[in-house]
Formats: structure tokens, C-alpha cells, sequence
């Protein structure tokens, strides 16, 4: 017996805080011989069916409308729906439609307590590497020689603007091309010409590296990238503009050059005995050493790279819980930053490893959400973050798992670790919709999508320059739920290996004429501004086979359907659109204009090999 | 292209509580072109790919080993395994193999710090409802009018054995048939020599219904079942019988009769006020009120069962806390019970509902495990309690979501709220798969499998009397992973429908020739009991189509294997034992002693329609 036609959208999970249930709707097929549906929730741990209502009939869609009371004992409500038709159950859920009660992890959620900022999902996120954007202040740039890292082993290398970096990767975090703060800011006009609304920046606090994740001072911006000063005037910019600015918090650990480690005593004179080699310091504690020896517990084994505890109270304080904590500190005037981004925040914790992890991101979030109720929390997560998305610890993720690894995995035949890897369409949406379903819908809307960063090679590499297969991914990250981020570059082809290969310098010379990529994103990110749809509408998918597959966003009236053809090949593609409620009429090319007419709730399209559209109804 | 063959069983799983890591063994097919096998485990929560090392081949195959650290930030390791074959990557994971990395629910479990009793593993058990097993004491027998339950308005009612229970469920609580205690320990001559080892008793204690989930108090067992120091002496027989005896433990409500509530005032004289009635009782807030008012929370909406609220450190003390608390008292001499069995474990809680549960099953367990390291935890949980089951909470559970719902839907067509349902074998090897390894492997061999219970229709009612699919269903029941437990009277083909019809009384004029399905069951139990595989063996599915399939329990050199064909049918099945190491020679019918022949690693057997068989290695 087939599976029938069954479809729930999230897309109404806004409620006020004061409600107790939520109302939702489902969608079959008309004259299915659906004799009951029920929603299936568990108010107090135990199972309750409550039988929907049957709703109106709309072309070949029957409505079906049914409430459920939030939970009580906790701040998620999840539910599925149980369907009878003739001798047959089945079970709607996040995954799709099942014979058989489905797993927890693939039920609906609902979070009624902790939901991300309501303006997340309306940007479109830019990711900066400051040292690498733009040079706009040269005197303040790192001159060769200028200080060593690593003790005195790495002196720092000036380098000029496009020269390749270097491929001895100990080199890696020594050299710098200059970019700064200033080079930022006097490019806020392209930026606003592109379209993007959000920035993201990779560490811009005092820090030897160029990269800026072994951190020396939380307190002051590097001076080889500005000031204070200039930064809070970078931001009142931004804000002025309506534009969003993100910045990276990396408190797993310090720099061995930090004053409270001072692994080579250069800070001793100001701040007294650093933690490395002085037992008695009042900062040893602020790392883990065994006993009274100089072993300790670095980050992933690196050992320019410390690892905070934070089970010290001094630790605690100077990040979160203090009044003038850190966090807190950039959130308030006159910085005012809309968010952090919390560096390989699932390793943090107490001693050598994680312990008692989510305890701490709590602390982390209600000490930004106390300090500005609308800021973003968002995670580094390379691979599954579900416990961490439940919406009481972040808001969105770095989405790799439920975007940028299967998103990869489809386009360019590799995992997130660069091997082989194969999969079609149906495992594509298979995997797409377990990462997601996992989590609360408003958390599935502030996921920070990205098909690469400065911690990948870059998407456009991956596919050696197959320009065609980039532009199916960027139509994908533009149409998918969550919120899109552009790694600096893309917009015009910037290519690049493996770190520190994937952070070379903006090809400024690119953006004199005119770039087919720039051109393609103007207009897609264009239109997502303009749609609420692809905002934050509900995910439809309408067909998934072979290297084939199309989707819609929807929210009220308006759907926009995304179709992707991944193969050399023209396919044509029959999409059952009265699913969306489309009987007849045409669906117009969002980026051409060109309309194509449905016929009997279908449409008959053929799309040339590589090809992707976005089709909308409005 | 095809699916490689990769199997890793968890069989390995026993480790002494100073081990630091886990050696894990996969097999794969010999000459498949798989290039390196990757460990994935998270120690620190971040991915981290331990190659396997390349072992014998063996038959057709060949061997990998690697060892992982146990994770040190939290009890449970989890990992999975991905494999490298030419331009293909493949994820070994608890549900079977697929092209990408799979959802961390589906990963492989390890928990070091909370396990199971040993004990348990070993066991069949035997649920008993005392009051309609056996009358050994008719003078303690409720008789007719003796007292009233619901204030005046249900006068219990003395039936004679054997006669139908009520249709009138208003009756069903109100009615007796005299069994005892007595009863019991009469009959456990007859309890072993069908093979079972393990007791499970529904509640004991005092209570004024039947069924006694409405307790008035703990400290005494019912006078009409027994004395405290009778039910000693049963404990002490069964004990010298080397056999075990779980209670049902029923803290989330308690008897509107209990002195704590005293509705209807029968209690003033010896305990003081009750809460019901009066706000100022010193037992008032055991109970949540409204106000002042004579409104309060009742378990499930049902006014005779009042919640109570464990936010009240006197309900803490007296069922956990306190020293002399309910669930050490039982467990301690003179009774030293086994384990309990916690009702509707996951509503209990805070207030109203269910909040804070996971703390307050913590703390049982606690209670439970400081009294005796080695008793059984057992929760009842009609649904999914993954939760629950992560090995800090709970041994195991009435495995309702993992095997009575899945086997009956196979087996009998329906659903756990009795709606038709229909699932072909490769539906229920998912969902059995899904269920099932979602727990350490520990906890997944301590779930108490069950066909039906006290709360469920009878299995062979549901059945339409067909013996011939019980008997399938019962093959299940004992070789499958989990600790099987018989609701008396299967073994004499008891019918039963709903409640309260699926407590009749026990049919003893059946023993009295012999019953087909009492000698299937005894040879069932008894190979079960022989048998290390099928007692903690691993489990590997070897095929599942259409109504048909088969799955192995392996544990060192010994294997046993399962195949059951649910269709009316005969068909000829294809087993490839070589997965099992298994190249040639014969396989034994564990029942009839009857030989096959492997050939080139390739079973060929026929079974007829509905029938089932049991085959061995050894």
C-alpha cells in the first residue's frame, strides 16, 4: 500500500510566551480513506492522542486542525502526528511518514521558553578573517620581525597583499597580509552592495597569531587591527546601517603569552607571576597542571594553546559571572555587539576535558541574555550539536553537520575529513531533515549555514572550480532553512586549500568588473531579504531521486520552490505542486522572470544539466 | 553499489571499573577493497578517528581491532565505526550501515559507571497478579461486603474461582478471588518446574482494591495476601531456590483510604488529620490542593489516585531519603527483596506533574543501590524511555516500546492502544534495531521483554487464539536481546481481553495434563537458561523480507539462531552463516536435535508456514 500524502509545516511555532498550546495543522490528500488523525504528544511523559478536527477541503488538500497543551515539566513540547486509513496506521514526524511510531529524536519540537533573537533568521552573515578582508590603516600592520611567537621561534613575516601564503604550515599563523578593522569598515559599502546584513568575525583581541584564537588580552581589540575606540565607531556604523556584527569568543583557552600563563615571561614585570613554571602563581589555577610541574593540559594536544578551568571561581568570573565579565563586557555600550560565536565551545569545561559542559554554556548564554535579551548565542560545532540546540544553551550552531557536511557530501563527494564520500538525493534529504528535526523549529531558523570557513577548504576548491556545481550549492544555502553565511570571497570565486590555504587575501582586483558569483548572489540574496518564505517559511520536500531534488519554503500564501538538477544531464522533473495547494496557474522564475504553467496540481519542468531555479507562486 | 557486509557486536562490553579503554572488534568481508577502518568516539566531545588494525581472515572473514578511550566528562562512550572502500565511505552504527555518519541516537553505547546487576540477564521471570494465581489461604480471602472502596459506594464482592471477571469495569477493582501469598509459595514447585527464575509480583501492600496501585501502606503487605513475616519466609524459600522476587513500587499516587489523604475519614482516630479536607493536616502538602479547597491532582485524572508531591521533604524521607525509607526497607532482612518495579515511574514528580523527574529517579535508584549495589531497577514506561535508560536512572524497563509494541504490531496486527497496525520484518528489524541501541548494551540485555501483562490484552487473545503465532511469538521472546518475562498463565494458553478481563484467575485444572504450550515454554526456558548467547550474546540480523527473518545471538564460539516465517506459507530461506563464521558443516535444531547443512557458507532451509526454529552451532 503507498505511503499517502501527508504534511505538516512549523512554520506557526510563534506563539506569545503566555500560551498554553499550541494549534496545529496537518495536510492530506483529499478522498485518502483517512478516517482519524490524532496528534500525538506526552503532556506529562505519558502518551496522549488528541483527534484532530477535519478542516475544509482545498483543491485536492484535505486540512485537518487539532491543539495541543505545551508541556509543563519541561520547556519542549514534542509531538507527531498518528494517522489511521482502512487497516493501516502511519505516523507523520520530522523524517517523513512511517508504518510505525518513530523514534523521539524525529518527533516535532516546540520550545517555549528559550527561543534564539527574532532577527537572525532575517540576515544574511558575512565571515571575515580581519587579518586577510582589507588593509586599511598600513601603519599598523605587523612588520617582519616585529615579535616572535612561540618564545622567540616564530618571528612574525610581513607579507603583501595576494602573495600566496605560505604551505609550511608552522609558518601558518606567523605571517600577516594587514588587513585590519579600518579595512573592514571602509568596505561596509561593498558589503551593503552585495547585499549582506550580518557580519562575522573571526578573533580580533590581542593576540600573537594572525588567526587570533590564542588569545593575550579579552580586553583590548590586537593593535595591529585598531582600537577600542574605532570599534565601538565600527559597530555604531553597522548599527546605524541596520547591519549586525558577530564576534568570536574563544575562552576554551588562552595563549601561552597570555599574562595570566606567561609561558615565556614577558609579562612578569606588569602582572605578576604568570602560571607556567610558578606553582605559586594566583593564576595557576586558571589552568590545569599536574602537581607542581610545568605538564599541562593544552587544548587538542597544542601546546602553544593552554586550556582554561572552569571550575575556578576567578576563571568563572572573569568570563561570565562577574558584573564586568567579559562576555557581558562587549555586549554593553559602547561596543554593543549583537552576539558571539563560542569557539570549540563543547570541549570547554572543568580540568582537562568537558565536565560539566552544558553547565557552563547555560552560564555562557544567561550571562549574554541577561546582559542583551537579543543577542545571538551561536556554537562551533564541527559535527552534531542536537544537545546543544535545545534552545537552553545556543541558539543556532555553525550548522556543519545539518548543512555543510551533507550539503559537501552531495556536491563534492567529500566528508567534513576530505575522504570519499557518495551520496544521492533521498540520502541527502534522509540527512538533512535528521539534523534538523532534532531541534526546536526557531532553533532550525538561526542555524548559521555555511558551505565552508576559514577552518575548511573552500567550497569552490572542493569542486576544482566547477563554477556551475558552486552556484547549485549557493541556490541551496540561499533556499534551505537557516540562516545563510558567506565565507569572505565567495562572491567573487576566491579559491583556497586546506589552513591556512583557505584564508588568502580578498582579490580586490576582482570586484573592478563585474562576477558572474557576485552578480548570482546579489540577486539571491536579493531575494531572500524580500522573502519571508525562504526566511523562515516551513520545508516541503517534493522530490528527491538520483542526483535530483526539489523543496518548498512556505509561510501563509507564499511558496518558493527550490529545484536542483546536480547531473551533467537534462532531467525532466514532474512535481506533484498541488501538495503545495497549486492546482493550476504559473509559477514564475524568481531570477528571470520566465513562467511556467502547472497543469492538474502538476508541473512538467526540465532542467539542463547543473541546473537549479527558484520558483515562486507570488 | 552494494552494501559491504560489517558487523561489530557489543558482546565485549564488560570491562572492570578501572578500565580506561574499550577494544572493540568489527568483521568485514574478506577481499571487499576496504582500505582502513575507522573508531569515531568523542572523548572530548569532538570527533576523533582511531584507525582499526587489520586482523586474521577467517572463512570469509576478515578481522579489525582498535581500542578507544572510555569517555572521562561523562558515564557513557558512544562511537561508531566508518569504512573507506574506493571511492565510497560506509558507518557501521546499531541500526546497520549507511553511506554517511549517522545520528549520534544510533551510535554504538557504553555507560562505566552505571550497570545493570549481573543477575538479571540470566533470569525468567514470571509476572504474578496475587489476587487470581492461587488461593493457598482461603480464611484471609475478602469476602463479599467485608468493605467498601470509594467511600460506601463500591462493596468489595467474593467470587469463586475461576468465574469470568466483571464486564463492568466499575466492578473491576471491587471484586476478589482469594489468591494469596500463600498461594504463591505453594505453587513454586509447579513455578520451576516450567523453568522460570525470577518473580514479579504486582503491589502487595495494602491497598483496598484488587489490583493494589492504590496503596494505604507501604509498611505492610495486605492482610489478605499475607504477613510481613510470611511474605519473609516466601523471600527466604525462593532465595534457597536460588531464585529472585521484584515488587511493584507505586510512590507516584497513593489511596484516597491512605491515612496520609483520608477522604472518606476512616483513619482520624490513630494518624491524625488527613490532608483531604484539611488544610492544616500535617499530611497536606504529601498531596497537591488548590488553595484551601478539597480540589487536588489525582493520577491521570483518576479521583481515587491522588499524586503525591515529592517536592515535600516528608514524601522524600519516607519513600527514598530517610533511613528507614520505603525502598531500603524492603530491601533490607528480614524481606531482602531483589528489585522493584517503579509504576508510571516517569510521571511522578514536583507539583502537579512530572517536573524534575529524571532527579527523583536518580535519587531512587540511590536509595535503592545503597541498600543493595546489586538489586534491579525497573521501570514501567508504555512508550519510549531512552531516557530513562542511559544507565543512571534505571536497569531497565517494561520493554513495551522496545519489544511487546513492535512484536505484537508484527505478530497481531495492532498497536499498543489497539488500533490496526501493519509492519512487514524489515519495519520491525528497524524498529526493534532503533529501540534497542539507543541504550548501552547493558541496559539493552536488562530490559524486561514481555508479550503482554496486566495492562495489556492478552497476547494469544489478541492472536484470535492462534496458537501456532504465539508459539512464534514466544520463540521471539526468548532469543531475542533482553530478559524474557512470562504474565502468568501463557504457559496454560490464558485468554484474556482488556482489563480487568486479563487477569483471570489461573486455570490450574489445565496443569493437570499436559499443555502444548507449557512443554514448548519449558524447553524455550530451558534452552535459555543454558545458553550464554542467548542470555548476553551479541545480536546479528541475518535477513528480513516480507513476513519472514532471521537474526543470531552470538557470544565467544557458540551462536543461536532465530529464524521465524510469519507467513501461512512455506519458504525457503537463504541464510548466509559465513557472516557468522560459519563456512560449512552443521547446524542443530535446538528442539528436535534435527541436522542442517552449511554449504559454502550458504544455509538453504525451508520452514513451513508459521513455523519458527531455534539452530545452533554447538
Amino acid at each position: 500500500m503507498k505511503t499517502p500524502f501527508l504534511y505538516h509545516g512549523q512554520d506557526n511555532h510563534w506563539l506569545s510566551p503566555t500560551s498554553q498550546s499550541l494549534k496545529l495543522t496537518l495536510v492530506s490528500e483529499a478522498g485518502t480513506l483517512i478516517s482519524a488523525i490524532f496528534i500525538r504528544c506526552e503532556p506529562d511523559n505519558e502518551e496522549r492522542l488528541i483527534d484532530m478536527e477535519r478542516g475544509e477541503i482545498k483543491g485536492r488538500l484535505q486540512y485537518w486542525y487539532g491543539d495541543i497543551p505545551l508541556n509543563k515539566d519541561k520547556a519542549t513540547t514534542h509531538y507527531c502526528f498518528k494517522v489511521m486509513q482502512n487497516s493501516r496506521q502511519w505516523w507523520l514526524h520530522g523524517c517523513g511518514t512511517s508504518p510505525r511510531i518513530p523514534g523521539k529524536e524525529s518527533h516535532f519540537k516546540y520550545n517555549r521558553e528559550d527561543q534564539p533573537p527574532a532577527w537572525v533568521k532575517q540576515q544574511v552573515f558575512y565571515q571575515i578573517f580581519p587579518d586577510r578582508f582589507a588593509n586599511g590603516e598600513p601603519e599598523i600592520s605587523v612588520k617582519s620581525d616585529e615579535y616572535c611567537l612561540q618564545g622567540d621561534k616564530r618571528p612574525t613575516i610581513a607579507k603583501k597583499w595576494g602573495d600566496p601564503v605560505s604551505d609550511h604550515s608552522a609558518d601558518g599563523p606567523s605571517e600577516f597580509y594587514g588587513g585590519d578593522l579600518r579595512g573592514i569598515q571602509n568596505n561596509i559599502d561593498y558589503l551593503q552592495d552585495l547585499g549582506v546584513t550580518a557580519l562575522y568575525l573571526n578573533p580580533i583581541f590581542t593576540a600573537p597569531s594572525n588567526h587570533k584564537y590564542d588569545t593575550t588580552d579579552y580586553l583590548n581589540i590586537d593593535p595591529h587591527l585598531g582600537t577600542n575606540a574605532q570599534f565601538a565607531g565600527m559597530v555604531n556604523d553597522l548599527h546605524n546601517r541596520k547591519m549586525k556584527i558577530v564576534l568570536d569568543a574563544v575562552y576554551n583557552h588562552t595563549s601561552v603569552d597570555h599574562p595570566w600563563f606567561d609561558m615565556y615571561q614577558r609579562n612578569n614585570q606588569t602582572q605578576g607571576l604568570g602560571a607556567y613554571a610558578h606553582p605559586d602563581s594566583g593564576f595557576r589555577h586558571h589552568y590545569q597542571f599536574t602537581g607542581d610541574s610545568n605538564q599541562y593540559v593544552s587544548w587538542n594536544g597544542i601546546p602553544t594553546l593552554p586550556k582554561l578551568n572552569f571550575l575556578n571561581p576567578d576563571v568563572q568570573n572573569y568570563i561570565y559571572a562577574g558584573e564586568d565579565a567579559v562576555i557581558k563586557h562587549w555586549l554593553r555600550p559602547p561596543y554593543n555587539i549583537d552576539g558571539w560565536r563560542f569557539d570549540v565551545i563543547h570541549m570547554l569545561g572543568e580540568g582537562a576535558g568537558a565536565e560539566n559542559n552544558a553547565h557552563y554554556v547555560k552560564a555562557f548564554r544567561e550571562a549574554a541574555k541577561s546582559t542583551n535579551p537579543d543577542c545571538y548565542v551561536l556554537g562551533e560545532h564541527f559535527f552534531e550539536a542536537s544537545n546543544w540546540l535545545q534552545g537552553d544553551q545556543e541558539d543556532g550552531a555553525m550548522n556543519y553537520y545539518g548543512f555543510a557536511h551533507p550539503v559537501r557530501a552531495f556536491f563534492a563527494r567529500q566528508d567534513i575529513a576530505y575522504h570519499p564520500c557518495q551520496i544521492d538525493a533521498p540520502e541527502l534529504m534522509d540527512w538533512l531533515n535528521e539534523a534538523r528535526i532534532k531541534l526546536p523549529w526557531l532553533n532550525q531558523l538561526s542555524q548559521l549555514n555555511q558551505l565552508d570557513s576559514h577552518d575548511t577548504v573552500r567550497f569552490l576548491s572542493m569542486l576544482n572550480d566547477d563554477h556551475e556545481t558552486m552556484h547549485l550549492a549557493l541556490l541551496m544555502l540561499f533556499a534551505y532553512v537557516g540562516t545563510p553565511c558567506l565565507y569572505y570571497g565567495t562572491e567573487v570565486g576566491l579559491q583556497g586549500g586546506q589552513d591556512p590555504d583557505n584564508r588568502r587575501c580578498f582579490p580586490w582586483e576582482r570586484t573592478t568588473n563585474s562576477h558572474s558569483t557576485f552578480d548570482y548572489l546579489q540577486q539571491l540574496i536579493g531575494l531572500r531579504k524580500s522573502s519571508y518564505a525562504l526566511q523562515q517559511g516551513s520545508l516541503q520536500w517534493l522530490l528527491a531521486e538520483n542526483q535530483h531534488f526539489a523543496f518548498a519554503r512556505t509561510l501563509n500564501d507564499e511558496s518558493v520552490i527550490c529545484l536542483i538538477n546536480n547531473s551533467a544531464c537534462a532531467k525532466t522533473l514532474h512535481l506533484p505542486v498541488w501538495q503545495l495547494g497549486i492546482e493550476s496557474g504559473s509559477l514564475k522564475d524568481c531570477l528571470t522572470d520566465d513562467e511556467w504553467q502547472v497543469k492538474d496540481g502538476s508541473l512538467a519542468i526540465t532542467l539542463a544539466g547543473k541546473e537549479g531555479l527558484l520558483l515562486s507562486n507570488s
